[in-house]
């Protein structure tokens, strides 16, 4: 049921949480994008809230909100073009089964939806899966799910970088690109930020462009994926990541118009934001601004390194997406991390599952499912990525398609360990000097269940013994990390010893039975 | 041709770097290890050495030398006893063929033979498998001679710890030990540094039990084999550990007059010498000086610790024998303490292959070559052991025995690697963020020959990519460190690309060909 004012139009009924689209018909002429704009106050269940619209080519003004609250709606429209009826109202129908919210901070160190059901973010990344081909596109929302991945990072503009040479499926601003033909893997950086050739009107959007880019958005959400997104990033040839402050503040306007109202996105500002020189803190902190104020529900927001943090103590910072900053060490500072921050550690780039020449690309599934498991059990929430490269450089990292590595499936089963924590998330507590462990967050129920989980990393002990002062029988199960097993070792208390196989990436789980 | 004073005998001729001994006879009443001493000047070469004699049971004192030059020697004897004949003289032939003499510091960090040959350290741990059965130790040497290592880290005294129990063959003083019908590996721990119903007399050494470990010393000379010898150590039952500083200071004299003067012994003060509550570290310099005062041949010396390094910028210590303070990093701080310290780096604990429930005990062979590499390539000199019981609970780490494991045949190629470097040493250069690589230590060599090795760690990459601006041919080598082979890649010049096979632990060397 679609009600139609005259030039305006949105529907009778939405859901909480669903994206609630007012459109309207407006000038066409000039520059819309920067002439003209358009605005609306919803109201129900007792909070006001403001949103930008924006223009989205045609003649056509959409305007998005995404209630929080079930019940009657109402909304008024101000726009710097007349509007015959600016005011109308909807009804918010509860939330439908699979739609849980959008993801918060909880406890500190985790997440939850924010209608409390638990979320562990088990995240990938395909930097450009987006802006490739239907069938490519299609392969990826396959493989991701059977994949049991419930987090997606990607960008918003395209990418140029190794295995990304090519042009993406369209451009998100009207003009034309530098001639591409002659780039190879040898000379691509000889290219990156010249930009000569490209000739964009950085005043005008591609509508085509987001448009997509938001299809792809609801189908990860059809999956119950969130869409972690890249907002800015260095790997680029056609100026993208060169524009004026003022151009950003445009896109940024226009990003958080367009998509904030989806329940499924998370805001990251940049990926490796210390590789654009043209980009001062100053400036990050003016556009986190723009997050802040014009994103009315208060998106999941972070900012991604190549070496330097970023101060993760920054108050619109809500968890610290993190890349690695030691070849060695990786995961194995998640504690130490949510120690200094404070806030969940998201380390999202702990080099991929792959074998290209590059370091952050080439380590085995053996160590892929290593790093996740040590970071997971220090309460932490790492990424994967795949650098496999197919016949005719098809990367998941960048481009999404068949996953075809050995990390995933052991990334999934890590999930379901993960699921089955009492209450939300895992809080490292130092035990032996050779294991990590973890208590559940909320200490009430640690003590109450006796939760522990224990794991083992590369070494392969043959049996480990354990000291219970409180002599209550705990229920024992081994977790074979690799294997994908979960094994009952019976019943324990006091002291006692756990024979184990002698093989590397063990757990042992326990609780009071 | 022995020649023979009244009560006095030593041979005629002995080589350089060889163990010129003279007997004598004096009193056996009383206590001659505290009442009687004896010493002598040895002039030979233009160069006057006094060194200790010391009591060896039976009415029979013993006075050592190693003669560093050719030629005529001459020596006199000053004892608390009369000596009839106290002056004599002999000859120093040339070393023999597989003697180089005691092993040097070289290049800051590196080590060399005293008549120059190259001595790259592969180096392994067996605590006290001179204190086995005649069998075991039978074993250990037949392993050590097809091992490839060249030095092995051992006790004087006897061991009490997991896998330790039992009684060694004998004990290094007169008295009766403790009972150890008891011990269990659960309860092992309650009676360490208790040390009651021990029984000894700490002023009167066994000497049987010195001949025994000389005896050892000597077997592995043959095999080509440093002895490096640790001196104190906490894992202990009979008070050993605990002595007080003045009965530590007569086993230190005993011990230098006894040892120095075979060439291929090592100092190591202690092993874990944070670990002896009854140390301090104004004891351990005590220590260190009679090791400096009383041992004129300057054998290397260092101390090793558990947590807290030793301070390695003390004069006395001649490299930093190190175990890793990390669960994860180890090896790879090895350039680092190359430089904070200006010695040679010999992280002579990693960790050991096995499966032990401990995690010093239980990494794979994957992850102790793979550790041995990092080292290496640093310009270090890591340690090996194992930790993989065979019934009997005999492990190479405490017992020697055979080698069951995978890394010693790795370990053994790595060394021929090693001896394969132009000069005397790598020394590390920073190169790419994702590998380690190191060039000739000697500058003029690095120039010269072009040599160069770079190592990929756990890290598969299917290709390198090198760009040397002199555009010199290169003859490229890929070394696959766990199948042990090298490959020929041909000869590079400039701008190149070396396909590399997709599996972890591999390197590339290079040299001007």
């Amino acid at each position: 049921m679609e009600r139609a004012l005259s030039g305006c139009s949105y529907p009778a009924v939405c859901e909480r949480w669903g994206l609630f689209e007012i459109t309207l018909h407006g000038p066409a002429e000039g520059n819309p994008f920067t002439e003209q704009s358009v605005s609306a106050v919803f109201t129900g269940a007792g909070q006001s809230v403001s949103v930008c619209g924006f223009y989205d080519g045609g003649g056509l003004y959409r305007i998005r909100f995404m209630p929080s609250a079930e019940g009657t709606h109402t909304f008024r429209i101000t726009a710097s073009f007349p509007v015959p009826e600016p005011e109308g109202s909807f009804y918010v129908a509860p939330a439908s089964r699979s739609n849980h919210g959008p993801v918060r901070v909880k406890n500190t160190f985790h997440f939850a939806y924010e209608d409390g059901t638990a979320y562990y973010p088990v995240g990938t990344t395909c930097y450009v899966w987006a802006l490739q081909s239907d069938d490519l596109i299609r392969q990826t929302l396959e493989s991701l799910k059977v994949s049991g991945f419930n987090k997606i990072r990607f960008c918003i503009f395209p990418k140029h970088y190794l295995y990304n040479l090519h042009d993406p499926r369209s451009f998100p601003y009207e003009g034309t690109p530098m001639d591409c033909t002659l780039l190879t893997e040898d000379n691509f950086n000889d290219f990156n930020g010249a930009a000569s050739g490209n000739n964009w009107d950085f005043t005008r959007f591609n509508p085509d462009y987001f448009r997509h880019i938001e299809n792809c958005i609801l189908r990860l959400q059809e999956l119950g994926v969130e869409a972690d997104l890249i907002i800015m990033h260095p790997y680029d040839r056609w100026g993208f990541s060169r524009m004026t402050q003022k151009q950003n503040d445009l896109y940024w306007h226009y990003l958080t118009a367009r998509l904030s109202a989806f329940r499924n996105i998370w805001w990251s500002l940049a990926n490796e934001y210390d590789l654009m020189p043209s980009m001062k803190t100053e400036d990050w902190e003016r556009l986190a601004g723009i997050l802040c104020n014009e994103d009315p529900y208060g998106h999941l927001r972070s900012i991604h390194n190549c070496v330097p943090f970023y101060d993760y103590t920054r108050p619109w910072i809500t968890h610290c997406c993190i890349q690695r900053q030691d070849l060695y060490r990786t995961a194995e500072y998640t504690d130490e991390w949510r120690g200094q921050f404070g806030k969940p550690v998201v380390p999202d780039e702990i080099a991929y599952e792959g074998d290209i020449p590059c370091g952050w690309g080439n380590i085995t599934g053996e160590e892929m499912v290593r790093r996740f498991w040590e970071c997971a059990v220090r309460g932490g929430y790492p990424g994967h990525g795949e650098t496999l490269p197919e016949s005719g450089n098809i990367l998941w990292w960048s481009h999404g398609g068949p996953l075809r590595g050995e990390s995933w499936k052991r990334v999934r089963f890590l999930r379901r360990i993960l699921s089955e924590t009492p209450g939300t998330g895992l809080a490292p507590v130092r035990s032996e000097w050779d294991d990590v462990s973890a208590v559940p967050e909320e200490k009430d129920l640690a003590e109450k269940t006796g939760y522990r989980i224990y794991y083992y990393s590369f070494m392969r002990p043959s049996s480990r013994e354990f000291r219970f002062e409180d002599n209550r029988a705990r229920r024992v199960e081994i977790i074979d990390t690799w294997n994908m097993t979960v094994e009952d070792a019976g019943v324990h208390a006091g002291h006692f010893r756990i024979p184990l196989p002698s093989r590397p990436y063990m757990a042992i789980r326990m609780c009071f039975g």
